[in-house]
């Protein structure tokens, strides 16, 4: 399967058609970007270790009965997915506090959350991505209640899944964030990826961060810290 | 019943204690403030019209069977209220996008909302009042489940009590805000006040406003326009 034009460039991976109207094509790049975009940099390797990374998450999600767009591994950095039609509402679970929540909320980082906070926010970078909830989702057509309650669902199994396979390999899962999409029978499937992009992992014994808020807070070592989280999973790089 | 110690000092109304522990006095005051305090000013009346306005809202909501507050009216300015122990959330309905909606999700001003949305915000002036849902308020111990799902169904009951009310008078309901708290016996009754300093109300003809819109954005005539809400609705001033 071959790319063919160019759909879309977000700011870590670049998605393209493919003869099959029903498969796309995701290159994961280099870029590695915070801030809506205002920082960004080229990271030697990211774009393969996130390949690799999301692909073996995906496999795992898929065996604990959760759909994903998964199709099969390329190259290095190319997967070919299923074409879904994106909903553009992310959601968030956290299991601890972090990030724009402490900023927004006053609390302490690193507090449990018990139980875990689930958010919804509007993928829209022009209004940095706004938190919003399911009744503002429901009547601006954003989605459906039926897809809001599937979506909900799955971010919890997908938490009770990754909790524990973080857990295992000596790693705090702090919070992540998922995107799904509709495929061809209206069935509501996992999308985008799953990487140290777009999560946070501490270790569990020193907390130290082992995810893209190495990148925010100038703390260095992005890649090999994600290659660390590879390795303890024993992801193949 | 007198005023023993103030108890608290809001933007517009200073709550006291009384003689009796279950019995707290509302004084609206005249202060009108907008964007979290940083514009203030004295005006001549308001205070007088949002106690008389409050109650007569509050007395047709009770009506309807809404468990609120008011006990008795004192003065012009003072209202006798059940104590409540206030929850920290604020709820949100709009009927047509306006305000801050429009700035965080890009929306137009005066576009129908269909469904009503339904918001609720923390009570935190440090914090600007946030954007929250229900998980977060379960996860920091603002609100139980039940309580929320309780202020939620008695907001839009309250919609829709309100939406006939003004709608009879020639006036859009725009949007409104509630606080709520629990009394003695665990019940979620309906607190604060209700008045076009929590709301947000046009004329159905002409879209003028007839709210604290006058006031925040320099339209002038603010007292006036409250005055003219409360001819139509048959407000004793």
């Amino acid at each position: 399967m071959e790319k063919r034009t160019e759909l879309y460039r977000g700011k870590a991976k670049t998605v393209f058609t493919t003869d099959n109207p029903e498969r796309l094509i995701l290159q994961f790049r280099n870029d590695t970007s915070a801030f809506d975009g205002e920082k960004v940099e080229q990271l030697e390797r990211k774009g393969m270790v996130n390949n690799k990374f999301n692909n073996f998450i995906m496999a795992k999600l898929e065996a604990a009965g959760i759909p994903t767009q998964l199709d099969k591994v390329l190259s290095e950095t190319e997967t070919l997915v299923k074409k879904l039609d994106m909903i553009p509402v992310e959601c968030v679970i956290r299991n601890f506090a972090a990030g724009s929540l402490v900023r927004r909320l006053g609390v302490t980082e690193g507090q449990a959350l018990n139980p875990p906070t689930f958010e919804q926010f509007l993928k829209n970078d022009a209004l940095h991505d706004p938190l919003i909830n399911e009744s503002l989702a429901i009547s601006f057509g954003w989605a459906t209640a039926e897809q809001l309650a599937q979506m909900k669902a799955l971010t919890f199994k997908v938490n009770d899944v990754l909790l524990k396979l973080f857990d295992d390999a000596g790693m705090l899962l702090v919070d992540f964030k998922l995107e799904f999409g509709v495929d061809g029978d209206g069935q509501i499937v996992l999308g985008d990826e799953f990487s140290p992009d777009g999560c946070r992992l501490w270790d569990k014994e020193t907390r130290k961060k082992l995810d893209k808020d190495r990148f925010r807070q100038g703390l260095g070592g992005v890649v090999e810290a994600y290659e660390e989280v590879a390795a303890r999973l024993g992801v193949p790089l």
